[in-house]
């Protein structure tokens, strides 16, 4: 996951998140959860944070996007306690894996502090920008 | 729980990943959940390292099988909670308690990667390897 | 500490280390040490990344550069441990204070990656830039 | 850093230890200081476990021995209070970083449990195995 694709997502979601009028944080990390870029727009609730960092950790390390992982992972889920592995995973959406060409996991990016529907958006926006 | 037996039954676990066609890591723990020994099969999504570990120690620490530990330590089982006990448990299948002749707990092995039925399988073909 | 202040001064630390030939993350956090903007340039060791974190809440967070920090928060300093604080800090250079125009403490600046020498060089840099 | 090497560099290590008639345990980490692979001799004292894990880390993710990292990680050093970033590093011998033929890190490789100095040995006979 290199620098000038991230901070291209970065660039990308914080556009989309000004276009429909919310405020959130992004999250890019490398295919080993470590951080690549982020930001924090102006007026966030400061909870997010920790929220979107995780996002995009549960996609990177699972190789599933968060609304996926939660399918699983939640009580009467075929992998309870998936969730609480790893310091802690994100079981709702707003984290998309991040893939090269051939298909392979490079990166994972979270996006949180709108609705959980405009979240998992704005990470759409952000992941088309790259391919 | 002796290294000679722990890399035997990783050997064996690691050959029916191989026949199955999935990969997978395996963690074999002594009954204090210490480590043993440990091998990640090539391009494994990396958040099933922490799982496997603590499918294994699950299994040890409780002298009972993940699968069994699920139907307890879980919203609605009798033991709610336990599972976030000993920094972290897991209430699902892929983690069974090993036991010498005499039926004393000596350790747990922990398989995580492919689907859970796969994972048990593979764990129970390995410890049929040390019995 | 606002959005386009952090993105200014991450443009400047990445540039001032391009000039200089060497690999830095910069981090920009807050007054609570809350991250505001991040990047990590390719190649870096992945070590660094925690490093350049904690200077930035050190500087943040004692309202003190780290390297003046270091002289207190270390053995046979005045006070020894203050180090191990706040889920752990940095006792050499990197981290700078940022202040609004009247003196007050908006947030801090942590470089890392290069030498101790132009990590501090750099996040002067990015500080003259945002001043 | 693929499973057949890390193997490959573990049976190295444990011959080593043998010959030298010391017990040890031995980790492999990736890159991103990932476990891929670890084994633990009978009779080993606990404690080293976690130190050899940590000696492994420290060379992934610092590119540097961790016999070199002591030189600067240390009270008095330039970087006093590096070695608790990061969750912990190791700042004595033990831990090699693991390159690839064209001096790109790989890994790490950890060695705990005899003396600094029969640590270093192993782990340096253990890398010249996969060299």
């Amino acid at each position: 996951m290199q620098l000038s694709s991230a901070t291209h997502m970065l660039s990308a979601a914080r556009a989309e998140a000004e276009r429909l009028g919310v405020v959130v944080c992004v999250s890019i990390v490398d295919a080993a959860a470590y951080p690549v870029a982020f930001l924090r727009m102006d007026g966030l609730a400061l909870g997010c944070i920790d929220v979107c960092n995780k996002k995009a950790k549960t996609a990177a390390l699972f190789h599933m996007d968060s609304a996926d992982f939660a399918l699983v992972a939640c009580p009467g889920g075929g992998a309870y306690s998936l969730e609480q592995t790893n310091g802690g995973l994100t079981s709702f959406g707003g984290g998309l894996t991040i893939r090269d060409g051939s298909g392979g996991v490079i990166g994972g990016i979270g996006v949180s502090g709108a609705s959980t529907e405009d979240d998992i958006a704005i990470a759409r926006v952000a992941l088309a920008a790259f391919s």
